[in-house]
C-alpha cells in the first residue's frame, strides 16, 4: 500500500525561486502606461520596494530566496505532497492523483508564500505599513500573518460586503494584528468619492484596490502588495511545482497532466512553470488551468491590453481579459472572479503551451464534497475547481482504461467557506452560461493599445 | 539554526496503543451501576461494541492498532512536532518549547484519533449508525469524517444553540455526510420531554448524551460514541505522546515538563500516558493538566463518585468533579466545560504523579494571541489553556535563569472558534473566581457510592 503523503524536510525546501521570464518562447509582452508607453520602473517605486521591482522584470532564471524567508516558509513548508488514494478508490480510475496541499499554511492557503518574501523586502526597504485589498479575504490574511512576522504594520481594505458577510476572515486578520477597513472608506478620496455617491455602496475589488493604492502611493514609509497576477508574485510561489516535482522524483514519477485553479494566476504560475523545462525538452506534460465558467477569462476572454483593475488605475497589460468592467456574479470561489489574468499565463497559454477549462459551479461543489468524503481535507471553492478538473481528467482515463499521472494544487481548505457549502447543500447555487454578446459587451472599452 | 518541526514518516506512526491501566500504581475504580455495584461488560453492549468494552477494561499494556485504522490516521499523522523558537524569542526564555500540532488533522483537532478508531470497531461488529452528541462540534465533526471513512451513517445531537451560534460546524459535519440533530428533538423520549417543558429549550450537553444515547440503545444497528472521559478514547489518543517521544528523542531531547489543555481528559491522557514508564523508571518530568478557572475540576473538585452526565443516566465513576449538575459559565472553551474528568486521569491527579493548574479566560486568549502572532497557528480555545501553561512554565524557567525543556499538545486549531477570539479584542470576555460555597454548592447531589 503506498503511503498516503510523501513529505520533505525543511532542508529540502527550494532554495531559489524559477523565474519563467527568460524562458519564454517569445519576450513578455511590456506593461504599458497610459500613455501607451511602456513603463519604468521608477513608475513602480512610489508602491514597491526595489527588490520586488527587479523581480518583477528580472531576466535571471534563479532567483534565490533570502534566507529569512526561507526560515518564515518553513513555519509550515514544504507542504505534503499527497497521494489521493481514497478519491482513486471511489473513481474506480487507473490514473493516480496527487495532490500538493497548500492549505497547511497558518493562512490556510498558497497566499502566504508570496506574502511572506513581500513583507521580508518591505521591511529591508525601511517600509513600516503595507496596504492592500481583500475580497474573500485570502490575500489579506496572508499578508497580515507575513506582516505580523517582519514587525509591518498591514492595513486592509476589505469588500465591504465581504466584511460583513465574512466576519471571520476579519478576525483572523485582526488576531496577527493587522488592520481590517471595510471599503469603501472615508481614508482615501477614491473611498470618500465613492461613498458621496452611494453611502450604502457594498464595495468592489477595484475600489479597494484603488484605495489600498491611494494611501500607498501618498505615504512615504507606506507600500502596496498584490497577491496574484504580477511576475514576482507567480515567481514566490513557484516553490508549490519545485516541491512538487521532488516529491513526485521520490516516488518516481513525473506528471502527465497538472492542473491548478486559475484567477489572477498565482497557482498556476507556482505549480506549472517549474515543469515547463521539461515540457520543453520534450516531456509530454499537458498543463491545464481549471477557471470558472461564470468567469471563463482564459477560455472565452480576449487577448488583448487591457487595465489590471476595474477603474483604469493601473498599468495597462496584454492578457486574455472579459474586459476591465466586466462584473461577474457573486459566485462562491471570490479568488476567481478577476477580469484578467496574469501576463505570463496569458501568454503562454496564447501560445499553446498551456491549456485551460472551465467548469461550473455546482459541478466544481460536487467535487468538493466528493473529495471531502474521501481525502477528508474540505477543499476552498477556488481549489475546488482544481480537484473538478483532476476528477474529470481520471474519469477520462477510466473511459480510456488509460494510466496517467494526474498532480494538482489544492490551493486551500475551505473553513472560511462553509456558507459556500451550506448554499450548495440547500439548492441555492445557479450555473451560469453566457451567450457571446453578453461576454462581448465588457469588451467595447478596452485601452486603444496594440 | 534548528528546524521549525520535526516530522516522521507514516511507516513511523506507533503500531499499538498504549494502555495505562496495568501501569497505575493502585488498581482503576471501577464504574458502578445505579445499584452500587460494579458494572458488567454486557451493560454496555447496548451501546459499544465488543472490542471497545474490551478495550475499556483491558488489562494488556499494548493493543495492536489495526491496519485500516492505521491508514486511516495516516490521512494527516504522524502530526508534525513543532519546535516553537519565535515564541521563545519573544519570551526570551532559556527554555525550549515543543508542542504537538494535533490540529493539523481534516476536522481540526486530536479528536479523531479516537473517532476513527471507534467507527472502525463499529463498522466491524455490523453497526450501521452511530450517534453521538457534540458542544462546540469538535468531537461531531471528527465522528461526521470516521463514520464516512467506514461507511457509517452518522446521526448528530447539537446542543441547539451551539446549532444556531456556530453553524460551521454543522455545515462541517454535513459535508463529511452526517445529519445534525438541534437537540433537545423530538426525536427521542428525552429531547420530546424537554421540548414539553420548555419549547424554547436552548438544549444542554447532558440533555444531547442523553438523546444519543437513548436512540442507540434503542436500535440494534446503532450505537453511541463519546469523545472523551473513558479509557478506551484515552487509550486511542496515546499516538500522540508516542509520537512526540520519538520525535524529542530524534533531536536528542527528554521533556522536564509535559502540558496539555484539561475537560474530559483525551488530551492529557494522550500525550502524558506514554511518558508514565519514564517518570516511573526515575526520570524527572513534570505532567500539567491545564484547566479553565471557570470550571476547575482537579484543581478544586472533589474527588468523588458522580455521574459522568447531568441528568445521572451514565454510569458512576470516581472522579475529580464539581458535582454533575454544576452549570460552569458560558466560556469560549466549550471543550473544557465538563463537570467532571477521566478516571484515569483523576486517580494519577489524586495520587500525585499528575499536576494540574487553572488558568483564567482572559490570560488564555492573551497567550492565545501570542502563539498567533509568533507561530502563525491561530489555537483553539481549548488549546490555548496548554498555551498559557506552557508561556508560564517558559517565564518560570526565564525568571529562575533555567533551560528547561517544556512540551505542550496544541490540540487543534481555531479556525471555527473566532468569534470567541472577537469577544476577547472587544474586552467581552470576563473572569470567575469563585468563593468556595458557590463551588460546593453543585456537590450537595453526589450519589452515595463510597
Amino acid at each position: 500500500m503506498p503511503e498516503h503523503k510523501i513529505l520533505l524536510n525543511e532542508s529540502e525546501l527550494p532554495t531559489h525561486w524559477y523565474n519563467v521570464i527568460p524562458d519564454l518562447p517569445t519576450p513578455m509582452s511590456p506593461y504599458m502606461g497610459p500613455d501607451g508607453q511602456p513603463i519604468t520602473p521608477e513608475s513602480m517605486q512610489a508602491i514597491f520596494p526595489p527588490a520586488i521591482i527587479e523581480q518583477e522584470m528580472s531576466d535571471q532564471r534563479w532567483i534565490e530566496i533570502p534566507e529569512p524567508v526561507r526560515d518564515a516558509l518553513c513555519l509550515w513548508r514544504p507542504s505534503p505532497l499527497y497521494r489521493a488514494k481514497r478519491l482513486e478508490e471511489a473513481l474506480g480510475t487507473p490514473a493516480k492523483i496527487y495532490f500538493k496541499h497548500e492549505g497547511v499554511s497558518p493562512a490556510g492557503s498558497h497566499k502566504p508564500n508570496s506574502a511572506v518574501a513581500q513583507a521580508y523586502y518591505n521591511r529591508q526597504a525601511g517600509i513600516r505599513r503595507l496596504t492592500t485589498e481583500t475580497g474573500a479575504g485570502q490575500w489579506g490574511s496572508s499578508l497580515a500573518l507575513a506582516g505580523q512576522m517582519f514587525g509591518l504594520d498591514v492595513h486592509v481594505y476589505m469588500v465591504n460586503v465581504s466584511y460583513h458577510q465574512k466576519p471571520f476572515r476579519r478576525s483572523m486578520m485582526q488576531t496577527w494584528g493587522a488592520e481590517v477597513i471595510p471599503s469603501p472608506s472615508r481614508k482615501t478620496e477614491t473611498g470618500r468619492q465613492a461613498l458621496e455617491k452611494d453611502p450604502d455602496n457594498p464595495g468592489s475589488l477595484g475600489l479597494a484596490i484603488s484605495e489600498a493604492v491611494e494611501e500607498a502611493a501618498g505615504r512615504e514609509d507606506t507600500n502596496y502588495a498584490l497577491g496574484s497576477v504580477l511576475n514576482h508574485v507567480l515567481l514566490h510561489q513557484t516553490v508549490i511545482g519545485q516541491e512538487a516535482k521532488a516529491q513526485l522524483a521520490k516516488v518516481g514519477e513525473t506528471p502527465d497532466v497538472i492542473l491548478a485553479p486559475c484567477g489572477g494566476g498565482s497557482n498556476v504560475g507556482g505549480i506549472m512553470f517549474p515543469f515547463l523545462a521539461d515540457k520543453a525538452a520534450g516531456k509530454d506534460i499537458r498543463m491545464v488551468a481549471v477557471e470558472p465558467s461564470s468567469c471563463p477569462t482564459l477560455t472565452r476572454g480576449h487577448y488583448a491590453y487591457d487595465y489590471g483593475d476595474s477603474v483604469g488605475l493601473t498599468p495597462i497589460m496584454k492578457m486574455y481579459t472579459l474586459g476591465h468592467d466586466f462584473m461577474p456574479p457573486g459566485i462562491h470561489a471570490g479568488g476567481l472572479r478577476y477580469h484578467g489574468d496574469s501576463v505570463l499565463v496569458s501568454q503562454l497559454y496564447h501560445e499553446g503551451i498551456l491549456e485551460a477549462v472551465a467548469v461550473p459551479q455546482i459541478a466544481t461543489f460536487e467535487a468538493g464534497v466528493l473529495f471531502s468524503r474521501t481525502q477528508g481535507i474540505i477543499p476552498a471553492p477556488e481549489s475546488a475547481h482544481a480537484v473538478r478538473g483532476a476528477i474529470d481528467e481520471a474519469l477520462k482515463a477510466k473511459a480510456e482504461g488509460k494510466e496517467k499521472t494526474i498532480l494538482f494544487t489544492l490551493s486551500g481548505h475551505g473553513h472560511f467557506d462553509m456558507a459556500a457549502y451550506d448554499r450548495y447543500f440547500a439548492g441555492d447555487l445557479e450555473d451560469f452560461d453566457y451567450p457571446d454578446d453578453a461576454l462581448n459587451q465588457a469588451l467595447h472599452n478596452l485601452p486603444d493599445v496594440e
